[in-house]
């Protein structure tokens, strides 16, 4: 094991890091921007580090400060956490050149499933259902055919795509080629790189997503699935293991964890890593994208499965054999999340200091924050104040065990969406368990 | 199931009742006292009456107000948490000739078990081991024999004795007639029960106990033990799950929880109670006593059973059959319990004000707690803050995520002995595993 790791994020995911690696006997390097000198990962850490001013590009996003801090302080390795670097092949192709462990899967894998129409590909050719669709388009004209062939609605998309950018909805093949032309300039402004392919678009539909834990000696179990369709703007609000949604389909769960693991096998992953699937009303599930790095929502998942993924990202990166098989997976409980971002009920970002903090508690509650009394949210960052994480032996009990929790939380100087989460919890959609990634859009807009 | 209950108690306990109502679905109905108007417990109850003055025997001990608020609420049922009434056999009669469930064993079994001479003929019936030792002593003559023939170091105790009172340790026979008259006219003036009885002093020992769980039907389980030999005066500072000093016995531990189950099953026990043992190092284990209640420390079994104590109490209470027999019970991983008293470190008492409240988080950690920047911590009552419990896959992980979590707490504005706790964590003999009853006597007296 490491004796000593750097941290190359802020917020909850960075005290969720350190706390690991305390438990561990890991010894911890912080950094920081000038922005979190008062952040709680920095009080925890062994060590701490400022490594420039507030926006990410000249701190979390400063490849060279972060690497000169990891060499200079002895660190032996960089966890990421998610956001920043940690999807980002370059930077984990740096730290392996210094001699430092890239806590993470390896930079070709990275860019294997960053191209989106590559992981397609890649999909498919480990028989991993996919998207009816096609592999990158030339032109307008070929666009126009295959929507035609594939039938609309579709979705043109970059394959360098992310956060909604670069993707169009096309509701009758006579527009897929001014379509193209548009999605396509959007990407080559926005990434560099205009390339496209088209999707059938699935709706209505289910965000469900597999985790996925592997070892370096070929070992590879996937623990549970995650229901995230609780989603505004492609934002997760709402996040539970096991998806409901497949309770009503015999077999499936199986099938998508067995296609999880195959995908998974098939890249050589080493890590933690989630794969996320479409799963549509009529039984179908097909492949949208892997994530390549620790989620979120990875909460929800150590509840209801009992295993510390941040612990054995660590244990996995350092060399460690996974000393579980499939077989000893046992999935047991249901585990819900709520997202508390800092937020008005407008919706729009809200920061300023945190002037009382009351946390709820009890068994089986869980409040992964960076937040204490005085504590600064920001402006810079994302929104998420903290993850709310529940878990009871039946759904029912962890919605009640939510709301009661929801109840208790409170959180002064910053506006909060603690409510919102109430509604969502008592939407009968959501109750009934069957609700798909429109729910927010019924719900809101 | 009950819809509404009444806690007869306050703080961290009455919390942690509601929030398993809550979790439930049972309507709670809190009481309190003038000096807790703006206690946590009232503030999260349903319903909340206010009951007497800040004297325990005016509001939390004063029966009448209590089945007075409950009846006139409409509640069905009363948890009495621990301490207060939650071994009085008179109060759970009287809940009973109310028409109230009392959330407990029967009155007569309370009885039984509240008599520690009766308790520990009980037992020897029942074919549990006890202490070396002798029933009722009718004079001074018959100490000195006794004594004699038992073997000094012995204890005198008073059959009602509590709190270290009625209590006379013997190096000598010949000084067993004089500790006997001062031991019964001890008693007689504390309790009005003068009788005495004679153990063998069982030193070094450790304090192990088996937690038992039962319904009406005749169904009774063991739910792992707790190590409990961190006392300071007799009370608990810290307690652990599994007992590591049991580990070097083969055999012990299953004919322990054996005899609990036999001793549970031979009284017609209904609940939730805790069977304590000495254990020596010697592999022999005596019977001492039943708590016939929910113990404080019940967070570390429900960390390594993953079975919620407080809801199943609310279920057999109500009639339920466990669903689930000693064959399905499985004791993972290791939970480690601290006691956060609000006490100098010279062990004086402290009240006062909360003014600054930092809680620890991650995954498998609980602070248990009634507390919040803003609470009182009034003098009238116990000076237990908060209760908090981490649980890992390893008794030395669990050590050091323990170290972690009191590094991160910090309650301001009231003296607590989070440091006392580092220090008894970091001592080689509790680090070892194999620590006794005497432990913080080395330590600290």
């Amino acid at each position: 094991m490491f004796d000593k790791i750097l941290i190359a994020n802020r917020g909850e995911i960075a005290v969720r890091v350190i706390r690991a690696c305390k438990e561990m006997g890991v010894k911890t390097v912080a950094v920081y921007s000038t922005a979190d000198a008062e952040a709680l990962h920095v009080a925890l850490a062994d060590e701490a580090y400022c490594i420039g001013g507030p926006r990410p590009a000249d701190s979390y996003l400063n490849e060279d400060a972060i690497i000169t801090v990891a060499l200079q302080s002895g660190a032996k390795a960089i966890h990421p956490g998610y956001g920043f670097f940690s999807e980002n092949s370059h930077f984990a192709r740096e730290c392996r050149e210094c001699g430092l462990v890239f806590i993470g899967p390896d930079p070709d894998v990275i860019d294997r499933m960053g191209d989106k129409d590559a992981a397609r590909r890649t999909a498919r050719d480990a028989n991993v259902p996919i998207v009816p669709g096609c592999d990158l388009l030339a032109n307008a004209e070929e666009a126009e055919r295959e929507a035609a062939r594939i039938g609309c609605p579709v979705l043109i998309k970059a394959r360098s795509g992310g956060g909604g950018r670069g993707i169009r909805k096309v509701e009758d093949p006579a527009d897929a080629g001014k379509a193209f032309v548009e999605a396509h300039a959007e990407a080559e402004a926005a990434f560099g790189d205009g390339e496209c392919y088209m999707e059938k678009f699935v709706s209505p539909a289910h965000h469900v997503e597999v985790q996925v834990l592997a070892d370096a000696h070929g070992n590879v179990v996937s623990l549970g699935e995650r229901e995230c369709s609780v989603q505004r703007r492609n934002q997760k609000l709402v996040e539970e293991s096991p998806a409901p949604c497949l309770d009503a389909h015999p077999g499936v769960r199986e099938r998508m964890h067995k296609a999880a693991r195959d995908l998974t096998r098939a890249v050589g992953y080493v890590g933690v890593g989630t794969i996320e699937f479409l799963f549509a009303d009529d039984g179908n599930f097909y492949f949208m994208e892997m994530n390549t790095r620790l989620q979120v929502e990875h909460p929800v998942t150590e509840f209801v499965s009992g295993i510390d993924l941040v612990k054995w990202q660590l244990r996995v990166a350092s060399g460690a054999e996974l000393p579980f098989s499939q077989d000893d997976i046992t999935i047991a409980n249901h585990a819900i999340e709520c997202r508390i971002n800092a937020e008005t009920p407008e919706f729009l970002p809200s920061c300023g200091d945190v002037t009382m903090l009351h946390v709820p508690g009890g068994p089986q509650v869980r409040f992964d924050s960076a937040l204490y009394v005085g504590a600064v949210v920001p402006p810079y960052y994302d929104s998420l104040l903290g993850k709310l994480i529940v878990c009871s032996s039946t759904r029912e009990e962890a919605i009640r065990k939510m709301r009661s929790a929801l109840g208790e939380l409170v959180i002064e100087g910053v506006s909060e969406n603690s409510e919102l989460h109430l509604d969502i919890l008592a939407n009968p959609e959501f109750v009934s368990g069957n609700y798909h990634t429109n729910l927010m859009e019924h719900l809101y807009e």
